[in-house]
C-alpha cells in the first residue's frame, strides 16, 4: 500500500480525503450564506499544500513501529490545517498577493468588498477576514489532531510537543519580523531563525509526532533521532525555500519572482551573498532588497550577484551536506527499514523541490 | 470564601493568581531577550480583564453541583486568555489604538519600531507582531483549558462545547466585519451579529461549559438554562457595550470617546437610533457613523441624537428586560442556590458596569 521510494505519493490524497471529511463535518456552523466565502476560502487553499508535514509525521509513527492507522492520518493532517493557518497570516504580514498560484486570502477578501460595492476599507476587511479565517485554521489544527481517533495514551504523549510546537512557531516568526527590522544579518543568525521559525516546526517536530505517536512516550532516542534528522532536512528545506524564493519559476511556486527579495527577507541565501560580496556587489544587494518597487531588472541583478559571488553554489552545497548528514541520523538510527528508506526519500523531496 | 453577592470579587484575584501561574510556567520558551517584548505585551494586556467569562463558568459549576476546586479556576480563566486573543486581533482588525488604558497591542509593537530605529514599515511590524501574540493567547486559551486539572470526563464532556465555541467566535467576528460592510442594519440584524460574536461567548456558552464541567456531561436542562439565562445576559451585556461606546467615561472604559462610532461600529444602539429617527437626524446619523476623522463635536452630535430619539431609553429598558427574563429563568431552574443568586448579581454586574 505504501511506497517508501514515493512517501509522498502515498500520503498526498490520504491527507487530502481526510482534510475535506473534516472541513465537511464542520459545514453546519457555515449555514449562514454569509459565511460562504470563509468555507470557500479554506477549502481552496487546503486543497493545493504540498503535505510534507503530515508525511514527516506519518514516517515517523512508521519508524517507530506504528502500523497502517486511519487515525495517524487523521493526526498528521493536523499539521496541515497549522501551517494553511501560518501561511493566511504569514501572507497578511508581509503583504503577500498571491499563494499557492491563487490570490492570497487577504486579497481574495478585499476582492470580495471591491466586487460587492461595499463600504468602508477593502484592504482592512479583507486583513480582518484573512486574520479570521487564518484563527479558524489553526483552531481546526488542534481539534482534528485531538480527535484523530489515536489511543489516548497516544495523544496524552504527544500533547505536549504539540503544544510546545505552536508557541515555538509564534515566537519565531516574531524572530523572523524582528530579523527583517533589524536589517542585516549574518548567516549564523539567519539560520538560528530558520531553524526556529521553519525548520524546528516543518520537519524536526511532525517527525517527533508521529514517533512520540507509535511510542506512546517519549523517549531519549527518538529526540535524538528527530533533532538530528530534523535539524538538518529543516535548514536544508529552508535553504531550498531560500533558493525559491529568488531563482523559483512563479508557474511552479505559485507566488510572483522575487517576491522574497521585495518583501526584504532576511534569508540565510542573503546572508551568505553579503558575507561573500565585494563592496559594491554588497551595496547593491543592500539598496535592492526590501525595495518594495523591485522590478523585474533589479530582481535580475540581484540573481546575478547571488550567483556571481558563490552564495547560490553554496547554498546548494550546504543543502546536499546537510541531507547526507540527515541521512547518516537515520543509518545509524533503531528504526523500521521501509520507513529509513521513506525518511531519505522525503528528505531528497523536501529539498529539491521546485514548489 | 464566596460571596454570591460580589460573585466578581472573588473570582478576580483567583483568575489573576492561575493566569500568573500559567505564564511564568512558559518563560522558559521565552528566554531570549528579544522575545521579551512578546511576553511583556502579554503580561501587561492580562493583567487588565473584568474576569466576567471565568465568572460566568465558575458560578456555572457552582450552579451544577461543583465544589469548589483550583482546577475549575484554571480552566475558567482560559477564557479569559481566549477573550484577550479576541482583543489584540479585533483592535488589529479596527485599527483601534486604546485598549484597557493602554496603547493597544499592535500600536505597542509599533512604537517598539520608531523607538528603536528598525528598517521597514513600524505599522507593519506592529500589527504582524499583535498577530502572533493575538494567535500565542488564542494557543495557550486551550492548552490552560486541556491542563486544569479537573478529571478527563469533566474535560471530555466539554471539550466539544469549548471547540464548537470557537469556531463560532470566528463566525460572528466575520459576520460582525461583514454587518460593517454593509453599512445600515435592523435592530433585528444587530442583535443577531450580537449575539453570535459577543453574547454567547460571553455569557452563554462559559456558563454552559462551568455546569458540564460540574455534570460531567451536556444534559437537555443545563442547555435550556444556559439558553434562557446565557442568551438574555449576552444580549443585555452587549446592549451595554453600545451604550459604553458611544457614553463611556474614557478613564472608566480605557478607550477613547465615540471609538465605535469612528470605527462605525453597526451596534444595536445605532440601528435603534435609525429607527426612531426623523429624516434629518438619520442624515446626521448617516454622515457622522464610520467617519475616521469624528471629533468631539461631531461625537456630542450623534450623542444628541442617540439620547433625543429615545434609542438610548431604549437601549436601557430593554436590558432591563433582558435581565428580568434572566432572572426569571434562574428562579425556574433546578440550580444550587449559593449559585442561583451569584448568577442574578452577575447579570447585574454584566449589564450595569461602565467599562
Amino acid at each position: 500500500m505504501t511506497n517508501a521510494t514515493a512517501p509522498l505519493d502515498f500520503i498526498r490524497p490520504e491527507v487530502d480525503r481526510a482534510l475535506q471529511r473534516f472541513v465537511d463535518r464542520r459545514r453546519t456552523a457555515f449555514d449562514d450564506p454569509d459565511l460562504a466565502a470563509v468555507l470557500g476560502t479554506v477549502r481552496d487553499f487546503l486543497a493545493g499544500g504540498k503535505r510534507l508535514r503530515p508525511a514527516f509525521c506519518y514516517w515517523g509513527w512508521r519508524a517507530a513501529g506504528g502500523a497502517d492507522d486511519p487515525g495517524v492520518i487523521s493526526a498528521a493532517s493536523a499539521l496541515e490545517l497549522l501551517q494553511a493557518s501560518a501561511l493566511v497570516h504569514d501572507d497578511v504580514m508581509d503583504s503577500s498577493d498571491m499563494r499557492r498560484g491563487m490570490p492570497s486570502a487577504h486579497r481574495r477578501f478585499e476582492k470580495l468588498h471591491v466586487d460587492s460595492g461595499w463600504h468602508g476599507s477593502a484592504v482592512q476587511f479583507g486583513e480582518g477576514a484573512a486574520i479570521l479565517v487564518g484563527n479558524l485554521l489553526l483552531i481546526w489544527s488542534g481539534e482534528l489532531w485531538r480527535n484523530s481517533g489515536l489511543p489516548a495514551e497516544s495523544l496524552a504523549s504527544a500533547q505536549p510537543v504539540f503544544d510546545h510546537m505552536l508557541t515555538e512557531l509564534m515566537n519565531g516568526q516574531y524572530l523572523d519580523l524582528l530579523a527583517q527590522a533589524h536589517g542585516e544579518n549574518s548567516f549564523e543568525s539567519a539560520r538560528r531563525v530558520a531553524l526556529f521559525k521553519s525548520g524546528k516546526y516543518s520537519v524536526e517536530h511532525p517527525l517527533r509526532l508521529g514517533m512520540i505517536l507509535a511510542a506512546q512516550s517519549r523517549e531519549a532516542w527518538i529526540d535524538q533521532v528527530c533533532a538530528g534528522y530534523g535539524q538538518n532536512v529543516g535548514i536544508a528545506f529552508q535553504l531550498r525555500d531560500d533558493v525559491l524564493g529568488v531563482f523559483g519559476d512563479p508557474a511552479e511556486t505559485g507566488k510572483p519572482a522575487g517576491d522574497d527579495l521585495r518583501e526584504g527577507k532576511r534569508t540565510m541565501l542573503i546572508a551568505r551573498t553579503l558575507e561573500l560580496a565585494s563592496p559594491a556587489q554588497a551595496q547593491s544587494v543592500r539598496a535592492l532588497v526590501g525595495d518594495p518597487k523591485l522590478d523585474a531588472e533589479g530582481v535580475a541583478t540581484l540573481r546575478t550577484v547571488i550567483e556571481d559571488t558563490g552564495a547560490l553554489a553554496s547554498a546548494e552545497e550546504l543543502i546536499t551536506t546537510y541531507v547526507k548528514e540527515a541521512v547518516a541520523v537515520l543509518d545509524a538510527a533503531p528504526i523500521e527499514a521501509e520507513a529509513r528508506e521513506a525518511l531519505k526519500a522525503l528528505a531528497i523531496a523536501a529539498t529539491t523541490r521546485r514548489n
